[in-house]
C-alpha cells in the first residue's frame, strides 16, 4: 500500500482528552477545515478528538516552521484554498508536524494546549471557496435504480459505461452541516394536471454523495493525464445533494437538473487527507461481466489496483415525533464508496480530458452512492420506489420523502483491519417549511 | 420610457477624438470593465469611443466623489464585483459624473487626458470574478431548430413555454474576448461505430447569446418577485458559447450538457448597463397564439411593457484563407434579442423562486438567440441542419462546423430613432488545434 508511513500506525496516541478511539478524529486522521469558535471570528484548524486546534494560533505561536509552516501561511481569508493549492508536499508536512505536536508525550504540549476549541462550540465553515461544483453520477446501483423508475427497458443509457456522467452545479448554495435547508418553491406538474403548479416541492429528497476536493489546478486547455489525477485531489467529505424531485421531473429535460437540486447541498466541514485516506484504498469493485473497458484516457494500472476507497456510509432520519418522543434515529441506510463506478482519478482526467480548467477549492460530488439492496439505497427515490412504499418508523409515522422538521445525518467510517479507524464528521440538516 | 435622462440626449458630444458616433462606445453608453493597458496592470475602466479611462485613476486624482466615487473605490481587486453588488444608486452617480467629466466643454478635460488608454493597447479582463453561470435556453427558435433536429415530431418538449429552462455551466473556462479557443478532446459516438472514440471533436460550433451580470444577490432561500428582478440585474454583454456537439451528442443524456461547452464561454469584456439601455428597452414579442400565459410569479405588468431589449445582433466568421486573401468576413447570421421568449426579469425570478442565492457577479447566458429564418440562425448546428448543408465562403471553402484558424467574431447593435445608437464591443476568438 503507497503512502504509508508512522502516521497511520494504530499504536499512535495523543494527549489530548478522547483523540484516542475517537470515531471520527484519532491523531491518523487529522482532517482540515475552517471553523469559528464560540464568539470569535472564523479561522482554519484541524479536527483532533472533540476538538479543533487553531492553525494560524499555531503559527503564531512559532509551532509550525518551514514547509509546514508555508502550509498554515497558505490558510488565509479564512479559506484552504491557498493551502490546497499547494498539493501534497506541505500538505504531508504539517500533517507530519501535527503528529509531533499532538501525540503523547510531545514536548510542545502546554503551547499548543491554549490552542484547541472545543468543537461543540465551534460554527463550522465551508472549508474552501468553491469556484464551481461539478456532480456526477458515478454510482452504478443509484443510476440503474433511478433509470428503471423512468425506463423499465433501459435502465442505464448507452453512454454510461463510456462516460463518467456528471453535470455542472450551484456553487453558491453548497452550505456546511447544521445549516437548516428550506423546502423549495417549484414548478411542477402532477400528472393528472393540465397546466404547471408553483408552490412547495412534495417530493423532498436527500442524496448520499462524497464529495471531492481539488487541489492544484490545471490550465485552461490542458487535460490532466490519469497517472498525475490524484495528484490534484486535496480530499474528501460527504455530501448531500438535496433534491426536489417533483421539480426535477418537470424541469430537468433536455438540459439536466436545475432548480431541484440548486437550493441547497450539504457538506460535512472537515477535509479528510488523501494521506490519511492511504490505508483504505483499494482496488474499485470488479466491473460487472462483459462491461467495457475504460478508454485510454481514463484507465490507469495503478488506479485499477487502489484508486477505490473503502469507506462505509450511514444515513439517518430523525423527525420532530422521534425527537420528541426520545426515539433514536431511523437508519435510512448503509452503504460503501466501492459501489463507485469510477474513481476520483477517473472522474479528474475525464473532467479535464477536453481542457476544462480545474481549480484549487473546486467541488465534485461522487453522484448517489446506492448498494444493490433497498436497505442500501441512498435516496428515498430509490428506498420507496418513487414513492409507492413507504418507510415506517418506530412513532408510527410513514415517509415517502421529507417532511418538514426531518433531520437527515450523514457519516461515514473507514475501517481496515491493523489501523486505527477514521470518519469524516457529520453532514446533518433539518427541513424548514417553504416560505 | 422609465429611467431616461439627459444622459441619453442624442445630441450629447464628448471632447474624447471619435467618441461621437463611435459604433459602440459613444458618450451615451459609458461601459464599465477591466482592462491592462500595455505593461501595466489589470484595472476597472470606462469605454469612451477608442480609449478607456482609468476609473481608480480618476478617483485617486480627486475627480470622481461622494455616492460616483464610492462606486469606484468598490471596484477592487482589480475585479467590479463589489461595484456590482451596489445596485443602480452607486452606478447611476458614476455615469451622471462621468458624462461631465466627458462631456465636451467639461471643464475637467485637462485633468482627465492623461488617465485615458488607446482601447487597442489594452488587454481584455474578465470584469469581474464570476461565482456562478447559468446559461438559459429562452431562444425560441434556436430551442424549435436544435429540437427539429432530434425529435422532428416534438421540437418543443411540454415544459418550454412554462419553465424558464437553464442548466448550470461551468465558471473557471469563461475568458474575455480575444483569447484563442483550444479544439477539445472528448468522447464521441459516431453512429456508424460500435465504440465510442476519444479524440477532437469534428462538429465544433459557436452559440450567440447575450450575457446577463448580476448585481446585488439574494439571501439563500428567499426569492426575488420578478417585480423587482431588474434591480439585480446589473448589465449586459455578448457570449459566445462554443459547444462540441458530437461531444454533447454522447454525453448529455440523462443529466445536461457538461464537457461539451465547458472547454471555453468567450464574453465581450464591457458590462454595458441597464442604464445604458434604458431607450432600447420593449415589449417582449408576442407569444405565439395560444401560448400558455406566465405563471404569477414569472409575470409582471412592466415586465411585459418593456422587459425585452431591442438588440440587432450580427455574427461573422473569417477564416485563414479568408485573411490570407484580404477578403471580408463571412456574415454567419443576423439576428435580434426580441427573439428571446423570457426577458431578464423574469429568468432572475425564475433562478431565485425556489431559494437559490444569487451573487454580484454570478453570469447568466440567455442561451443562442436565433431567429425564424436560416440567415438568422445562431449556431452552425442550426445554419447548416446539423452539418447537412454546408456554408459556402467567397474563398470557394465550405463549413459545416469550424475548422481550426477560424475566428467567430460577435457583435450587437442598439438602435432607435431619436437616440444615439450604442454597442458592446467584439466578442471573438480564433479556434486553436487540439492538444
Amino acid at each position: 500500500m503507497a503512502g504509508l508511513d508512522h502516521t497511520h500506525d494504530p499504536g499512535l496516541r495523543s494527549w489530548v482528552p478522547g483523540a484516542d478511539g475517537h470515531a471520527d478524529f484519532p491523531i491518523q486522521n487529522l482532517a482540515f477545515g475552517v471553523v469559528a469558535p464560540s464568539g470569535e471570528g472564523p479561522r482554519a484548524g484541524v479536527a483532533i478528538g472533540a476538538f479543533v486546534l487553531d492553525l494560524p494560533g499555531a503559527l503564531a505561536a512559532g509551532l509550525v516552521e518551514g514547509e509546514a509552516g508555508r502550509a498554515v501561511a497558505a490558510m488565509r481569508e479564512p479559506a484552504l484554498n491557498g493551502f490546497l493549492a499547494l498539493g501534497a508536499g506541505p500538505r504531508r508536512a504539517l500533517r507530519l508536524r501535527l503528529v509531533e505536536l499532538l501525540r503523547e508525550g510531545a514536548p510542545e504540549r502546554g503551547a499548543v494546549e491554549p490552542l484547541l476549541h472545543p468543537a461543540a462550540s465551534c460554527t463550522p465553515h465551508l472549508p474552501a471557496r468553491i469556484g464551481d461544483y461539478t456532480d456526477f453520477y458515478a454510482g452504478l446501483h443509484h443510476a440503474t435504480s433511478v433509470g428503471r423508475l423512468f425506463r423499465p427497458d433501459e435502465p442505464l443509457l448507452a453512454n454510461y459505461k463510456h462516460v463518467p456522467i456528471g453535470y455542472h452545479g450551484r456553487a453558491s448554495s453548497v452550505i456546511p452541516s447544521g445549516q437548516p435547508v428550506r423546502r423549495p418553491n417549484g414548478q411542477t406538474k402532477p400528472r393528472d394536471a393540465t397546466a404547471p403548479l408553483f408552490g412547495p416541492s412534495r417530493r423532498l429528497d436527500y442524496e448520499l454523495e462524497l464529495g471531492i476536493w481539488i487541489g492544484p489546478g490545471n490550465a485552461l486547455g490542458e487535460p490532466i493525464p490519469i497517472g498525475r489525477a490524484g495528484e490534484h485531489v486535496a480530499g474528501f467529505c460527504l455530501l448531500n445533494d438535496w433534491s426536489a424531485r417533483d421539480v426535477q421531473a418537470w424541469e430537468y429535460q433536455p438540459l439536466g437538473p436545475f432548480l431541484a437540486k440548486s437550493f441547497a447541498t450539504t457538506l460535512s466541514p472537515w477535509i479528510v487527507t488523501p494521506e490519511a485516506l492511504a490505508p483504505f484504498r483499494t482496488a474499485p469493485a470488479p466491473r460487472p461481466e462483459g462491461d467495457p473497458q475504460p478508454l485510454p484516457y481514463l484507465d490507469d494500472p495503478r488506479d485499477r489496483e487502489e484508486g477505490a476507497l473503502a469507506i462505509d456510509l450511514d444515513v439517518v432520519l430523525t423527525t420532530p415525533a422521534l425527537r420528541e418522543r426520545g426515539l433514536p434515529p431511523h437508519r435510512l441506510a448503509r452503504s460503501d464508496a466501492r459501489h463507485l463506478y469510477w474513481t476520483a482519478a477517473q472522474l479528474v482526467a475525464h473532467h479535464a480530458s477536453g481542457g476544462c480548467n480545474l481549480r484549487p477549492g473546486d467541488l465534485f460530488g461522487t453522484g448517489t452512492i446506492s448498494g444493490p439492496d433497498r436497505a442500501q439505497a441512498g435516496s428515498l427515490l430509490e428506498a420507496t420506489e418513487g414513492g409507492r412504499i413507504p418507510i415506517r418508523l418506530d412513532t408510527g409515522e410513514e415517509r415517502r420523502f421529507l417532511e418538514d422538521g426531518d433531520e437527515v445525518i450523514l457519516s461515514a467510517r473507514c475501517r481496515r483491519e491493523g489501523f486505527a479507524p477514521i470518519g469524516f464528521g457529520e453532514c446533518r440538516a433539518v427541513i424548514l417549511p417553504a416560505l
